[in-house]
């Protein structure tokens, strides 16, 4: 994903946001009678009929709030916003959907960073949302499973797992308002993948109505299952344009009982996977693994207020290390200092600190996390969620960063993140004092030099948002012919009328 | 999969299978003229002229022994068996397929159990042998990838990733002929799911030739990548219907650096179920946990030479657990000793036994793996190969092999195996005395039973074996229509032409 930060560039897009809605409400008044198709306004009474006002929400009040991205940067329209409590009220607005020919924008908590929930601006879609199916429908410790349909909130189901002594590992900034639908539907990933996976490797299993309106019912849960194609995985990343996925079931791992948070000064983010190597063969105990140029942690102590660095000296490279244990007779802190004794005598690491408290442990993850916000204080910066092969990442932040800066005199690049995972944020500051139409000038162009150095280092140009709608573009320009002609069959072949989340993914 | 075994049972497939190939043989003399449609030798003679006879394999002698599934239970034909050695020469094979709508059946080492490789009797397909693409592409510690070609032996892998100091941790008993395409192909499983999964969790990437004859490249082997509908998770466990798998990443864990395996006694499924999630509340080390049931460990003991009770006394059920460490610092003989001590004292176990070294341990396993031979040499049985939800298969094994036994009066059901994936060899052995065509009689109607209360539990009538051949009537008997229907649409999709592994799983 591209994103603009800084203030003038939210302005910039903003205008450039009011002219396409201006654009939109000319040709489609927003709710006035003139631009509600036929085919809309009977699949409305129909369901209406059916399924009852709290189901078929019309009002424009009620529909506004998630006609937009939450960035604010797309915008859609709506004509009406249907909202089941059951799986059987999906599969009839999706008969009905069918039969009229009318699309669904299927919708969690909205949170997503590709506008992938979105409604088209031509208000030919309605919306779907799922967040009325929040029941969590069972959780056990016995499977290691919980069944959570499609709009339970993350933060809800890792109350529901830590009720009973169990924990859903996945997490991510908007864990209190993104919904288990939405987290499905894009894969997503967040700060733990490194030892659990993303939402691949923990779903169990998808219960989905799809676009012929039968269910698609994969919740057993089976650990073993060899009845054909995944469906599951089909559904899994199909950003909701196959199917409407309406309830997971999740693996759930021992809660923890303690974990450790250090801090440590590399060389290079050579070192710094060098070190990480050589951590995993020693404990299974690393599940946070995060890269910190230098550069970022300035920035950090520079514009975000009580914030200290953690060790003495400055580094050329810093890494964020958390260590958890389900064991409460094991001291993980313990066990991470002798570790990074260790690697501090063979050379490993150049410095270290463990976080002493929970207090100290947060502050050193709040480093962490306010990298961007540190950015956007400082000035525009183009983000990039990409992804290389592991192993070739030290070298990609290095040559991709060294290019970046050649060819765009005067801007700053750098790369932090998920090193473990070969997914790093690379960022694209402004040069000091760059004017306001920077991003409008240069963005596309420096994206288009991310995106092709990504490609040809065989990586990701979208390592966890998902391609929605704004990287259609840049996604249709790189991906090789087959691989779009295979996507292209297999939505052609589940969703005929396409019906489901149009002009999204593929 | 359902088999028989035992020497009646054999030879009265036997004589099914020379009635056929009988039949065949009337219908589509071998390798007379008039068998060759004109559009296979037009096939043949363009790939001979452009690949040479390397490729091009046409004496019947070569071919013979790879007509067959390695049970020896079904039987085809083909024309020739076309034999690339590069992706380049598949991707020419299957553009002459497409060409000439001359259908492929894929082949690896051919030791499938569900027929899936087995080309059809009518002799209207060639078989695509995978086994001279057989190279290790690379092998990387810093990744934690290997890159092998789909005709590589799982034991060469195995190999491999040893002199590294790493592993591939997926093995079963077919390790010195099965290919890493087939085991792709077929998801398959194996003794050490419970830590590491099955094939869907091991594998990073599929390099396949789609049925247009482009290449679908997912080596690159991210660990993060959101980009459209996995095909690599589509054409796992797709049995060759969609596309030719011709290489595959995988992933690699740190070598084990010492086993121990221990053999206990329990009161029932049910406290082996409840003993292994108390193990894994503890430690994350182990890696296999069978369940056997004394009356299996008594037909191996009665009817295997050298085998001896690993325990004093009798006990209703038995487990045998191995646990595994990466750490040469680890003791994990004595972690597991005060593991079960303590479990001894809590009641979870009523004994136990620690291999007092690797011939000792290889013994326990003996013990497990002698299962199925012992029974063969009782009397017949048929085998399937199930799942149900983890937590249910305790219930699940005392409930359905109490209504088999009442159904069919005389015969032993009783289960055994991966507990802890919820997936067990539930074997129904024929009464003492049973007549030679017990199978033919009650065969079917057996397996009918038992496939019946698999998927009222909500399970899987293949848990690891796939569909192949064997399982198509059971399972468009069984599957949902909506699942069908699906299946069928994606096939159509990417296989339009309908020459990928025709008659195979859908």
């Amino acid at each position: 994903m591209s994103a603009i930060f800084g203030r003038k560039g939210v302005e910039a897009i903003a205008a450039v946001v009011a002219v396409r809605a201006s654009n939109a409400k000319r040709h489609f008044p927003r709710y006035g009678p003139s631009a509600m198709s036929d085919a809309q306004s009977d699949l409305i009474a129909a369901a209406g009929g059916r399924l009852g006002p709290k189901v078929v929400v019309t009002d424009p009040a009620d529909i506004e709030p998630w006609l937009s991205d939450w960035r604010g940067r797309v915008h859609g329209q709506a004509r009406a916003m249907l909202a089941p409590s059951s799986t059987e009220e999906v599969v009839e607005i999706v008969r009905l959907a069918a039969e009229h020919r009318v699309p669904l924008v299927p919708q969690g908590g909205n949170t997503g960073m590709a506008a992938g929930a979105t409604p088209p601006a031509d208000g030919s879609a309605l919306l779907l949302s799922l967040r009325r199916m929040n029941r969590i429908r069972s959780v056990s410790a016995d499977n290691r499973l919980a069944i959570a349909e499609a709009g339970v909130i993350l933060a809800t189901l890792h109350d529901a797992a830590h009720e009973i002594g169990m924990r859903f590992p996945l997490t991510l900034g908007a864990r209190g308002s993104c919904t288990i639908g939405g987290l499905t539907s894009t894969n997503a990933g967040g700060t733990q993948v490194l030892r659990f996976g993303t939402m691949r490797a923990l779903v169990a299993g998808v219960e989905a109505v799809l676009p012929d309106g039968s269910i698609h019912d994969g919740l057993s849960g089976l650990k073993k299952d060899n009845r054909g194609y995944s469906l599951d995985q089909l559904l899994i990343g199909a950003e909701g344009t196959l199917g409407v996925v309406t309830a997971v079931a999740l693996r759930l791992v021992p809660a923890i009982a303690a974990r450790a948070v250090a801090w440590a000064g590399v060389g290079s983010p050579s070192d710094a996977l060098a070190l990480l190597r050589w951590l995993e063969a020693r404990t299974s105990a690393i599940e946070g693994f995060e890269l910190v140029p230098e550069d970022s942690l300035a920035l950090v102590l520079n514009h975000i207020h009580g914030t200290r660095p953690p060790l003495a000296n400055k580094q050329p490279w810093n890494v964020l290390i958390e260590a958890t244990t389900a064991d409460s007779a094991k001291d993980i802190s313990a066990e991470l200092e002798a570790l990074l004794g260790e690697a501090l005598k063979a050379g490993l690491i150049r410095d270290a600190v463990i976080a002493a408290n929970e207090g100290q442990a947060d502050a050193f993850w709040h480093l962490r996390d306010s990298i961007s916000e540190a950015e956007r204080a400082e000035g525009p910066t183009l983000a990039h969620d990409i992804s290389v092969p592991v192993a070739d990442m030290p070298d990609f932040i290095g040559a991709a960063a060294a290019q970046v800066e050649r060819a765009f005199p005067g801007v700053i690049a750098t790369g932090f993140g998920h090193l473990g995972d070969g997914n790093i944020h690379f960022h694209v500051r402004a040069a000091t004092h760059a004017s306001p139409d920077w991003y409008d000038r240069e963005g596309a162009a420096i994206t288009r030099m991310v995106d092709d150095l990504v490609t040809a280092a065989g990586g990701s140009i979208s390592a966890e948002h998902g391609i929605g709608q704004l990287k259609l573009a840049e996604f249709a320009r790189l991906a090789p012919p087959g691989r779009i002609h295979a996507l292209r069959a297999i939505k052609q072949a589940l969703d005929p009328l396409g019906i489901m989340n149009p002009g999204k993914l593929i």
